[in-house]
């Protein structure tokens, strides 16, 4: 049995292809995301024509929930290492921002943890008012492993950063606007004709004009990549602590990585739960 | 007689302080704030268990006016370096930012000058609509000491940096919010109460996660340490000078360090005195 | 015959000039823009009591168009370095960011391409609702020369950023104001009074503070020159190559450079244009 393909590449044009995610009923990240990733990647950077990848979701509600918290842990500390000397979880993100070629986020719904990691790894990110974004890994235990301690500080400055990181709380779409997390908000009935437009625009563009500008604000904006492998390491570090499982089977009890649980307002609850739990331990 | 206690610590629970600063009837800051501040800051950095600091008022329209004109020269010169090798009125702010814990400013009032440094070198700014903020140095003739110059370009950008610096005139809470100064704006009735749910939340966290997060995000968005001396060094080499001192009287006899007199728009009144002195001048 | 001066300086006092541009239908930069501004910013730089700028236009709808595409190549390309060791191109927007004064933009109408480097190369810029602000270089087959990757990207945040230099679009004032392009947006009616006062004020204070305080705030927020080098050769590399004069052709057919034609919505129409000319091709 092959493994079911989680991106979904539609070529609407030698120069914008538009790529729908799907994994799961909330669309969790996993070590086949990792492989399926890099393979796409892969594709982006020696395509000559492409000028524009536009990256969504069909699922209602979901962009990409989170990783995925029943993921097989040795096979992602197994997987070697990409060709930035990175491990392959990193190296696809940093890989991703450094494409020759524009990438667009279309966020309609949640996309927390490695999913806000995701999106951060584009370049643009529209949002409708649907969108809920947020890195809750604090609230977990764990330090986030994908790159936002160095991308958010340098996207939304250092007192937001941190209020997102530290707090670790669902960030609604406008919140993350106003703070600069999402480029804008486009109105959810308008986003798709909208992002559709803006992709159509690029792709009429000149691959060398668009490759020549991305390659000069990469110069101006992005962290070096050894930045990235400190917080890698902490996630290892932290995320698989014993201390940690109890917590997690509390989140499951509750619905965790199902539609209709916790998920919705998981931000949120996860500071609830962690209160909660705090209470009975000193009572 | 023993200097009396400017910052009063309330431990709300072992992970979570709630700092209350009190000093005169504007709250200023001054040589005892230095030595009082250096001591708080080592007991952070010290605590075990704490993971959120948060820092308020309760003198109705001022957080922290700014630093006291009246304060001792001689003593602020002559105090030894702290142990980052700055002067401690800087090495505080350098050490503070980088605390293993959450520092929240819930800020209800005017905060400028010295007091807009204290908000800056704290991770997450909170603002009612009651809050005002600005560096007003420029109007006194002198570059500010505590680090502004390094720290507002990288938090609200260049152009907006030096409106607020260049500019010197009062930032009301909700261009604050929108510069990115604060992080933004939550009404005046419900502020306390966001503060402390705010501050529950992370007090409910690990600090393993909340110290390994800020770390990093240090790394992405702190300036270096040696960025800061020549700011104090200007702020010295201007802010003393006879040549100020005419304005600085003229300050005084409008009210200058009173609730009631231009301390209410502190900003827009130097500009408003710094003008009609110039025309005295040139009449 | 001597060629027309181009800025038009109104000493308003010893420490504020407010400069107005000038220059053909649409305010186009040209050769001679590049060297009346050097001029312009050598008397900047040496002036004594100088404290503050303030740039305007009184064109109706325009602050600066764009780059003439109708300058002499040859001309640009012969000219001499200067003092930075940079093309004057260059030079001139890199030792004006450095002057010791405050430079304000009151941007009233459109400043695209070499406008919005002009405007990005000034510390402050006001905007009212009728200015439109862009870089529309990409839909000429063409990197930016004057700076703005370098710029926008600590500016606005790479994501916006990349928004703003890939798709190309005009940028609306409140649009501009929301991503950080320009401080803010003042009404219209009010821009003139509202920038002359924030002018007046700082001609009220010592170029001492002035100085000192700017010089701190472009080494927390200026890229190194060498950063901008690239740029320009992109610039140069890119912007002439024969396969992008067919376009200019069409441009100039729709009315480029003339008030009334596409200049209007330069940014949208490029967009259109390039997509239109795209389907012909394809049929």
């Amino acid at each position: 049995m092959s493994t079911p393909q989680q991106f979904h590449v539609h070529e609407v044009s030698s120069s914008y292809w538009r790529v729908t995610f799907d994994n799961g009923p909330v669309n969790v990240l996993d070590p086949d995301t990792i492989d399926q990733l890099g393979a796409l990647i892969e594709r982006i950077e020696k395509d000559p024509d492409l000028t524009v990848v536009v990256f969504r979701s069909d699922k209602a509600g979901y962009f990409m929930a989170h990783w995925d918290a029943l993921a097989d842990k040795a096979r992602v500390a197994a997987m070697a290492p990409g060709p930035t000397g990175l491990h392959p979880y990193l190296d696809n993100f940093v890989r991703l921002s450094r494409v020759p070629v524009a990438t667009v986020s279309q966020i309609r719904g949640r996309t927390r943890g490695a999913g806000s990691e995701f999106v951060l790894a584009t370049d643009i990110r529209f949002a409708s008012e649907k969108a809920i974004l947020g890195q809750p890994e604090v609230g977990l235990g764990a330090v986030p492993g994908g790159g936002p301690m160095a991308r958010l500080g340098r996207l939304v400055g250092r007192g937001r950063a941190l209020e997102i990181l530290l707090g670790g709380d669902d960030v609604p779409a406008d919140l993350a606007a106003e703070y600069g997390y999402v480029n804008r908000v486009i109105p959810d009935a308008e986003i798709e004709a909208f992002t559709d437009a803006f992709a159509h625009r690029i792709a009429a563009f000149d691959k060398v004009a668009v490759a020549g500008i991305k390659k000069l604000v990469d110069i101006a904006t992005l962290p070096e990549d050894a930045e990235f492998a400190p917080g890698l390491q902490a996630f290892f570090a932290t995320a698989g602590r014993p201390e940690n499982q109890p917590f997690y089977q509390l989140l499951f009890e509750n619905g965790f990585q199902q539609p209709d649980g916790i998920e919705a307002d998981l931000g949120t609850a996860i500071g609830r739960l962690r209160q909660s739990t705090e209470r009975r331990h000193l009572t």
